[in-house]
């Protein structure tokens, strides 16, 4: 049985909780928090579970195995990196850290100490995404054309963060899994609305040498809730609504391709190609459940995390980059130098 | 009775036809086309009507008013010239021109002249742009912070223009209508997906003083049809979707305003407004048979049209900054000159 | 060339002629109506179809092979049999007429003269229609236990006939080509909003011998338009939305099982099966047109219509037997009269 | 504070135990369950609860003031009637009983006993469905015409109730809950498709003696899950849509009204009217809260609930009715003796 110690009882940290209660393999002993009030809340839900103000206490404590990172963003570094250095595998919050050289040194120094990073990048671990990686890997949709995705709400405006590392980085995860290549440049202009506040809006493009763009449009201030993706394969093509209750993937037996028909000379030859239409049915379990048990798997079997580190800091750097972009009113920022870099890596 | 002839009875001439056979105050008396057969069906559907395959005998022809130009865009402008110096007003179809030169000229030609030059914006004339221009100018919906438009569907693939041309020119004009003000600048990335044709999708984003963005994701290789435009403002939201049959604009009154409540601090004092939704009743009158009217309206009563031939040119130099924009990978495009220059024109 | 002439220009009667006229095989040579307006519509569209405000014309007129009857309901029966009296091929709109003794008449006037009798039943010459009933051959969908069809919207009001006759008379049509049997009771009951107008809203229930029923709720006062028809197979289930522009028919891999699981027998051992869904590509040809193309097979090869006056007939005694029903609010009607006589002549 | 004790901890019982224990003026002291598993569910999330398989536990405990029964239907009248004997108020699950004869001695035993008997008819503490209630009660839908309500999905087949209690019965005290009058008559239809089993499918429809027509659908064998209440009023119509998570109610100004205009005398004078759709703001609290708040209100203040005895006794009639219309294939079953009993009750 792994013991588990989480720190960080806001937000996300109930879910993380509830969530290892339920996992087989996993338990948590230990609750941190700053604030005695969410620690009154753990002891009233799970009276098995040790709580305390000091996050050290997790760290000391010889029976603890791992440690999850809840907390902003701007504590993932310290918190991370003193959990590796007690010799604890890390289960950090997404985005890993506020900078990639942060991202760089945790992931380093897990490597080093053989110990297991998983970053919650937790959409990877959803019945629709990983279909839809089923559906590209077996070449049913055929080579990539483009990526379009959009994700926009009446959503909380972030202190910290701006609405790129808050949503974009689903679609950077995603495209990561999806795609066997990285992005070699990408494209940001975005807005805040209101001065003194992060980004609430923001568009993207990568571009990809294989010719593939992604486009991604996030914003905090939309009168409706859209999360959707469109995915156009030389083969076929996929619509991935994530708001639909039931049908969330639609695969689209449509697109183009070119003829000899001498009557559609004047149309360059271009034909329309129109099929059936098919909604997979989806593995529905929660994607936090199936993440919790790849962490205990990747613990026991010393593997490495669907969303490791790795994918982490180039995510990280994504976001840096498009950062840059976005504050020069989109001049397209090279990633060669991930791209070299974490082509190495991934292998 | 305004007497008109058309020149081009491919794929918009039988609409024009129709149209004016069917507007009080002006009716069609010859049509020129080059195929014979197109003009075998002019005269099955329409006995009364002259047919040429000789444009010249329309200009040569004292009893003609005008003219309507519905060829392909690379002759708008010999066509539309040789038409205003004979004296015709003058219905182009959109865009004007090939180039922001040619467009120049020909609304110079026409104000030399005193004749009316009307570029067929078909959409400024929708009951739905009509109401959403309502909403702008009374300030119901406050100061316009974004707008954010989607025109994706398996579209024809066009071999003499790309999808900024086919496409995004109606966000050109129904931006120009809403707004009091033009872009400062632009920035476009596309491609094509098939070497050798143009660009099947492009992301544009157009920049403006006030801090306005406008975005614009325009695709002929998508999956499913949509046309949807999200217009956000400082008081309300409108969603408008082409689509839909029946409630084509949902108005939102939600929001963000700032607040000094304490308990809110640490979301920045963000406030969150939601109040009802409601659909207007729109005009459902055919739009090119009131751009037909107003035409009639601004001969006989020598006004100048909404959809001027001024309008006409700010949107090719906005097709052109766009083009050039998206061939250097979204470098942004300043539109300074036309700024300036149109601002007088406009007045 | 097969020579028809049309009685009746007014709402329907203008698509026949214009599908007539691009029908291969067949050519409208002569319209009748009483109103001189109308005819002089006909005469600018077809300068070369000869028109009438004599019925009696057509039928003397010796030339003419078929008469098509686009009229009122109450004088189909009246001018139906004048043309068969002349020996003329009979395309009758729905439905056929006023009572189901006239529908009887017409079809033995048909049989004994050896003329075709095609009523004008389009929703069978669907793609949508034709698919669905593939898949109830085939067996794809299994045993049907329910149909359930909405034909809902804010309709016109009719004058001379109920909601039934004008809504629910094309669910009658569908389950007669879908089903192998026929229904052996019918419930109804609606209701008139309007002292003096026939009845505007109705709800009607099908009884089979299979213990399949089929329910229909039609109304002319809706706020929204739909059109939608669920059946339950016993193997999968349709969804058939006819509003929907694109994927108008939806095949769902759902069902209910009965199983021996222990863990179920609380809940009657009934297993719950959730599979795929998928919408079919259909076939988008005008219905109409494959009508008219039938018609001219029938006449032609001297076949049995799809829609035939059987058809007809069998829908009348529906519309007779359901109308009594809703006037003895809803007293169960039984059909065994149809059923038998019905069932001979089906065969 | 208000001490209860709930019976019965199966599918709905934890909600009303999480409810309460956030309800601000009762707490759940006691559970009782026959089953020990679920007892130890309920001592782990609520250390301070007391369990007990044997419910007489309760009705002895004197510092207990109220019982909520969430047993099987078929145990309502036997623990409600004990719990009013020992004196406690009463919370029922719906239906409140069986039979009418044993909802009645439930009634009557509250009234006896000044004790407050409160029906769990949750769906009218909804804010839908309390708005709708305000926009009839102010007249601005005007007189109502027409109540049409689909109610299916693929859902769990029911041992011991038929889909009439199960699904309808929300519409039941939704129609109490918005008319001023009782329905004077009822048809209903069925089928089982599994022998030995439940009723899975119905149509219902109650008359009323204004001439108002009610319809629902029910059904436990749908592909898709649909949740839909159409409201035809004189002045508007409202479409109440469950399934949808924002704009649950939309209202429409539409409608007919008749009309001497002379070009409309062929269409029986009628005239269409449609004007703006708005969605209102609704009340997002959850439902159960509400009627738990409510609970305390009429304990403390002696007050007759909402969804009192009168109304559940009224659903159980009407339950009865229409089962045994259903077994007599849709014969059309008097309900004056309900009208004119409860019609003096309801005062």
């Amino acid at each position: 049985m792994i013991k588990i110690g989480v720190i960080g009882y806001g937000y996300w940290g109930p879910n993380l909780v509830r969530n290892f209660a339920e996992t087989p393999g996993i338990s948590v002993t230990n609750v941190a928090d700053l604030d005695i009030k969410k620690l009154e809340i753990v002891q009233k839900r799970y009276p098995g579970i040790k709580t305390t103000r000091r996050f050290q206490d997790l760290l000391e404590n010889k029976d603890i195995d791992a440690i999850a990172v809840a907390t902003p963003v701007s504590t993932h570094f310290e918190l991370g990196m003193a959990a590796l250095k007690a010799g604890k595998h890390l289960w950090l919050e997404k985005p890993m850290a506020e900078t990639s050289e942060q991202a760089r040194k945790l992931v380093e120094e897990a490597e080093k100490r053989k110990l297991i990073l998983i970053v919650d990048h937790t959409f990877i671990y959803t019945g629709a995404v990983r279909r839809m990686g089923d559906m590209v890997k077996t070449g049913e949709i055929g080579e990539i054309l483009y990526y379009d995705s959009t994700r926009i709400n009446l959503g909380l405006f972030q202190r910290d963060v701006n609405v790129i590392s808050d949503l974009a980085v689903h679609d950077f995860t995603i495209l990561d899994y999806l795609l066997g290549e990285q992005p070699i440049a990408v494209s940001a202009v975005g807005t805040n609305h209101f001065p003194g506040t992060p980004e609430n809006l923001a568009y993207l493009t990568l571009f990809y040498d294989s010719g593939m763009i992604a486009h991604i449009n996030v914003s905090w201030l939309a009168p409706v809730k859209v999360r959707q993706i469109l995915i156009g394969g030389s083969k076929k093509m996929i619509i991935y609504d994530d708001v639909e209750p039931s049908e969330k993937i639609k695969v689209y037996d449509k697109g183009i391709s070119f003829t000899d028909k001498p009557e559609l000379i004047h149309e360059m030859r271009v034909g329309y190609r129109t099929g059936d239409m098919w909604a997979p049915k989806l593995d529905f379990t929660e994607a936090l459940r199936i993440e919790g048990e790849h962490f205990v798997d990747c613990i026991k079997n010393n593997k490495q995390p669907l969303t490791s580190g790795s994918l982490g800091l180039r995510v990280v750097k994504l976001i840096e980059a498009a950062t840059r972009s976005m504050n020069e009113r989109g001049r397209c920022v090279e990633l060669n130098g991930i791209h070299m870099h974490l082509g190495r890596k991934v292998a």
